[in-house]
């Protein structure tokens, strides 16, 4: 009897209703197994509602006790749009992005596919699978820099993205094994390089380095610019992508809404070594307005599970997740309006069959 | 007679071609003229060619020529990629970016919308018709950082992203003015303030106090992963978007990819205070691996060349350009391989008529 010890962040938003279906099938997958691997869930409360209430983000003593799990489930954080109680970031920085630098999570994973009846904007995005390897301790996320003279004409506001040669092997060699795996042994650095020459350098020299060591695995790089270009007109050229934590964020969005919306993109915030948790949310936010309303798609927070079985070494349950949810979208009826317990039901039903 | 001093930089690959159709254009407006509107044309070889020949990239008393001219009209400049060498961001800090930053190009004006018969990639975009006031001379593109024991592995390389009052004001305040002037007098400001706070913060607070002074027009934030997502599924929201130089630059990239193409995307950058040369050029590249063969199409080129006539006051004549350049575009056979000057020699025609 395997027990993964799991801690469950709902969040703010559609966060708890999402949350609670990629709850369901897991437990689904946990019952539909012989081997006995079974999921024990403690359920943190953060986000927005409880800063609101209480002032608090991630209280150490929160931080300390996630630490002790196998892995975390992360539904959405976030408040009202323009909440005046609420500055921008403190969400963000205090509790998302601490979880990702205190845990080291340096491998910020997120698959991009076209699955059998979603919808691309694109006219003809061809066939989509590639895998953005988003670095998630540095870079301009630091929130190295500062202000002087704030609110005044003469303010001075800086921001400075920190680039260690540690932090950029371990990521770039991560990005190889993968495109090593993948049947393409395709990579592609995404940087700019041409006005960004101190941080492109180092993120190129590591690049050629490493690769050196993969001499099976294709590299190309690309300016995030050109990569805006390629990801509308001709997406399926990419396998793996490697890049930083601030171009890994814009190209991943860009990613989710060419291969069908943000309601299916998943992501992994993964400290490969294993010495801390991983955490596995969607990549949408906690869409206030459809809060409370089984308006939204749990499809993202179910893939994100699939990730998590796979992180924990449970490769054939992460595809029986991934099928069942490939199975559910080749079904989906234009235009259905199902709730998201509907569609979480739909889903951890194909998973036991 | 007015005179209209023009510093021409052809560069490389194909930028002299599309140049040379853009300046066709324009003789054809001078000539077409009653009231005698001259351009008088200098030549500056600058570019890779230069630099691979003697080293040089921009020497001082060129810079201080070619300030003396009413406008820039600039082809592109890049040499072949991969070459060892040209090291990335010679030509771009050294060239394209110490002409924006020396000459104070603070707004870098990248308007996109869908031509008739341009065709996006999009399945459905909708009616687009946005510009983009990016930022030009500071932000993440100051070069700013620097790296410490490079090449080994305890490397850390840096890069500052400068945002002052005096910067942000001053661009903030000319894209309001803009979309003052639009029909649909909207301004939507993309940065990542939850995360980049210290230049998300001088950011919106400038925004927030300038919109003050135009009550008509409507303000929205977008975090820059959102704007990709918009992009690429409701492009038609947007009317003007204010950003910093890096986010512009991701942008306008991907502006002109879901409008129809890197071959229409013009820009400007402009110092809106006329103390020095505006300077106009396409937002693509120079294209090396179809360079002299009059494969491009300088239509990017000539809707540069028509901004630069708008800056000039000669705002009729920019309006018959960009009127040719559609009537172009609106009968282009689909596949069409007209060469580079059929395609100048067919808009100046139209311009003439
Ligand atoms: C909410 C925000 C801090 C976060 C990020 O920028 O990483 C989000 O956009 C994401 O991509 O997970
Ligand atoms: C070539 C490069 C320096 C430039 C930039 O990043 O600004 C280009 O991409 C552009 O958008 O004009």
């Amino acid at each position: 009897m395997q027990t993964v010890q799991l801690a469950v962040i709902p969040g703010d938003g559609i966060g708890p209703e999402v949350t609670a279906e990629a709850l369901k099938v897991l437990e689904q997958v946990a019952a539909g197994r012989g081997d006995g691997v079974k999921f024990e869930s403690t359920r943190y409360d953060l986000g927005a509602e409880r800063y609101l209430a209480t002032g608090e983000v991630l209280p150490d003593a929160v931080l300390a006790e996630i630490r002790q799990h196998d892995a975390i489930l992360l539904g959405a954080v976030g408040g009202r749009p323009g909440d005046k109680s609420l500055p921008p970031g403190i969400l963000e920085r205090g509790l998302l992005l601490r979880l990702r630098f205190e845990l080291d999570h340096y491998v910020n994973l997120r698959p991009s596919r076209i699955y059998p009846g979603a919808v691309s904007p694109l006219a003809d995005p061809g066939e989509v699978d590639f895998v953005v390897v988003r670095e998630g301790t540095e870079g301009p996320y630091t929130g190295n820099g500062g202000a002087l003279r704030v609110g005044t004409p003469h303010e001075i506001a800086t921001e400075v993205s920190v680039n260690t040669a540690f932090g950029v092997e371990r990521v770039v060699r991560d990005a190889f094994a993968r495109a090593q795996k993948r049947p393409r042994h395709k990579l592609t650095l995404v940087h700019k390089t041409n006005v960004l020459v101190h941080a492109g350098g180092i993120w190129s020299r590591i690049v050629d380095q490493v690769a050196t060591e993969f001499p099976d695995v294709a590299v190309d790089y690309l300016h995030v610019d050109a990569a805006m270009i390629f990801l509308a007109t001709d997406p399926s050229r990419f396998d793996v992508i490697v890049t930083d934590n601030l171009f890994g964020d814009i190209v991943t969005d860009l990613a989710a809404a060419i291969t069908g919306g943000i309601g299916l993109a998943a992501s992994g915030n993964v400290n490969p070594d294993r010495t801390t948790p991983s955490m596995f949310e969607p990549v949408h936010g906690s869409a206030p307005d459809i809060a409370g309303q089984q308006k939204a798609d749990p499809t993202a927070a179910i893939l994100s599970a699939a990730l998590l079985l796979e992180h924990l070494g449970l490769d054939d349950a992460a595809h029986s997740v991934e099928e069942a949810v490939v199975a559910d979208l080749a079904e989906r009826a234009p235009g259905s309006t199902r709730r998201t317990s509907e569609i979480g039901d739909a889903i951890a039903g194909r998973v036991a069959g």
